[in-house]
């Protein structure tokens, strides 16, 4: 088909980097840092077996039937719930809509926020699933640097002065690629700016749960949500595969927008999932499982930190997580990520080169390396095999 | 928030005028052909139970992982011998994407085809939820009048010459809301037009399975794929709630760029309902549960039409579905749908008034009456109570 008669939309949207990269790790020997998958002992299966035979039970053709484009209430107020008591908020049922995954809550907000060139805030490096739904809508992307304890509030503050930004968007918590965490004292100053330059604040929280002390840092408006827009997920504490997420929008009128704009998309989440999701909640001790998740995670990076550490030339930095399931590594300068992949491959282990990660696309020296998905004997010899080029 | 915050995408995209609608129908005294809801009996809720246990036992943790975002290939590979064999085309799974619901399809398609004022041809009246999705693309729309044998077709070849049409998007067979089918004439001569003026054919199916003479019509370009989209959906003959549909796609640059879409608007739909369809169509007669649903909503359907003969004065006119889930009601010109809709609302009965179904958001003197979801006795008192105001 000729392109002339694709969108520019489609056109300057990138198609994922990672789905490329992935390719090479479908090669059993491979031992790829590269995915972004849970661990398999997140997924609660026979409680969530259970789950499906009680509510077809219970509910019968409910769950097989169209339902409504806010999600099931249940579930929205075991969400609110929850929240509330973790992180003393005060979110209503009414302000939370179920989206198909957090992946589709960002897409409704490029979709219902911004027009052709307006100006976006994110991250640098930011997750690429946020910048590529954007990227759909064609912003101008204004990234700014993140240091260890989040993004430079200097660049933060001169970048709203100087432009009229829609919407920054931000992981506060063990961010993916980085696994880097915002301070109390950011947090606080990202807040106030972005309320003196009215500036929509979404903060997606994907990994918020997986805190190696186990003490919950949430979200950075959890108590002032007015013109904020705060996303979560069930992919990394129960499961990914059902692609249910939630967005938490206080204000009304931006709600109906977005609620519109869920319908045209899908017309809702699987109802089938969100009565399952729903039913675990109750009859199980998430905290529990999110607990063994939580300890698990933290042993691995643990490993692959302390290999790293050992097998990696000193000038190779890296990011020390608190939580979450990526380290971020930066080469010296000059140094191409990409040839790193490509030379690691031969050795057959794989991990992510920087660059998708860059809104300028930039030949990166830097590479996100997950660690939740490999035995520790597996994230020593990679790290070990990686460790091997970057010496000679 | 200020409504300037807003993009101009969504300020364009009408909330779903029949979700308002359907708020009536909550009262359970309403009888109510407004809604498009599959009769209850086309879910086969035990063998669905059964497949969700088989595929939780067999596959594990694969059914809760992330997955690829074409789809599962055995659920497209079924897909794909199903419709071969039902149409006696040439499809491989390659050429089909797993959609979240047929609506997802649509806004994909909206997506990845339309700039703002492209020209898009849809019928006279149209599917709601694809003029919904494509509103956000903020094309030029070019209703083409549905006569009872298909689009007016010197119309079609008129708006084609005169424009430089980007796709044309229709439901061949039982559509919705006018319940018309195509006539093989119609279709020969839509697919000659569409290949000769170099328009992308968008063909919407969710009722081809639901014909009362049990005769497959199938798709126009279903011998002739190139520059067709061709959407299907499991709503009407398995389960709306786990929002399953698919996309036929044989072109694969334009694959490429939809995949893409796909991507960044949810990853891939959700994987634990597309083994359990998939093992669901392995497992069981679907051919016979098909055929149930079928017979249910051929008498349905023949009672509505019955009363309507022997209730409604005889100025008022309707279609005659050869399948499907509704019936499409024509008011003596001038008179009010929306007056009439308020009137029955009163008697306790409800339908959908048809200007939603114009790309104008005209006053319209048409009307959809749905009988997928209500007993005969009550098929024929609600006909009785809308006959009794048509004619006072």
């Amino acid at each position: 088909m000729n392109e002339n008669k694709i969108s520019n939309r489609s056109l300057v949207t990138p198609p994922s980097f990672i789905r490329g990269i992935l390719k090479v790790t479908e090669n059993e020997e491979v031992i790829s840092f590269a995915g972004g998958l849970p661990n398999p002992i997140s997924f609660p299966k026979e409680a969530l077996k259970e789950s499906t035979q009680r509510v077809i039970d219970t509910f019968g053709s409910k769950v097989f039937q169209y339902a409504s484009t806010a999600g099931l209430l249940p579930l929205r107020e075991g969400i609110a719930a929850r929240l509330n008591e973790m992180y003393e908020m005060d979110i209503t049922a009414e302000e939370i809509l179920i989206t198909t995954g957090s992946q589709q809550a960002l897409d409704l907000i490029g979709k219902v926020l911004i027009n052709q060139d307006d100006a976006v805030i994110v991250e640098e490096p930011g997750y690429l699933g946020a910048i590529q739904a954007f990227s759909q809508y064609q912003p101008h992307f204004l990234p700014i640097p993140l240091e260890n304890d989040g993004m430079d509030i200097r660049e933060l503050e001169q970048t709203l002065k100087e432009n009229r930004v829609k919407f920054a968007y931000l992981v506060p918590n063990y961010q993916n690629p980085s696994g880097v965490t915002y301070s109390d004292e950011k947090r606080k100053e990202i807040l106030a700016l972005a309320r003196k330059y009215d500036c929509i604040l979404v903060e997606d929280d994907p990994y918020g749960e997986l805190s190696f002390d186990g003490k919950p840092r949430g979200y950075i408006s959890a108590h002032d949500l007015e013109g904020s827009i705060l996303l979560g997920t069930f992919s990394k504490t129960v499961t990914p595969g059902m692609r249910l997420g939630f967005m938490i929008v206080r204000d009304a009128k931006l709600r109906k927008y977005i609620n519109t704009a869920k319908e045209a998309a899908d017309l809702h989440s699987n109802i089938f999932s969100q009565y399952i999701i729903w039913d675990y909640m109750m009859h199980n001790p998430i905290e529990a499982h999110i607990a063994q998740i939580r300890n698990l995670y933290k042993a691995q990076c643990q490993t692959m930190l302390s290999a790293m550490a050992e097998y990696f030339p000193k000038e190779v930095t890296f990011t020390k997580p608190a939580g979450g399931m990526f380290i971020w590594a930066t080469l010296p300068k000059g140094q191409s990520a990409m040839k790193l992949f490509e030379k690691a491959k031969a050795e057959k282990v794989a991990f992510v080169p920087g660059n998708p990660f860059y809104t300028d696309g930039r030949e990166a020296n830097t590479l996100r390396l997950n660690y939740t998905n490999s035995s520790h004997e597996m994230i020593e010899e990679g790290i070990i095999r990686i460790g091997k080029i970057l010496t000679t």
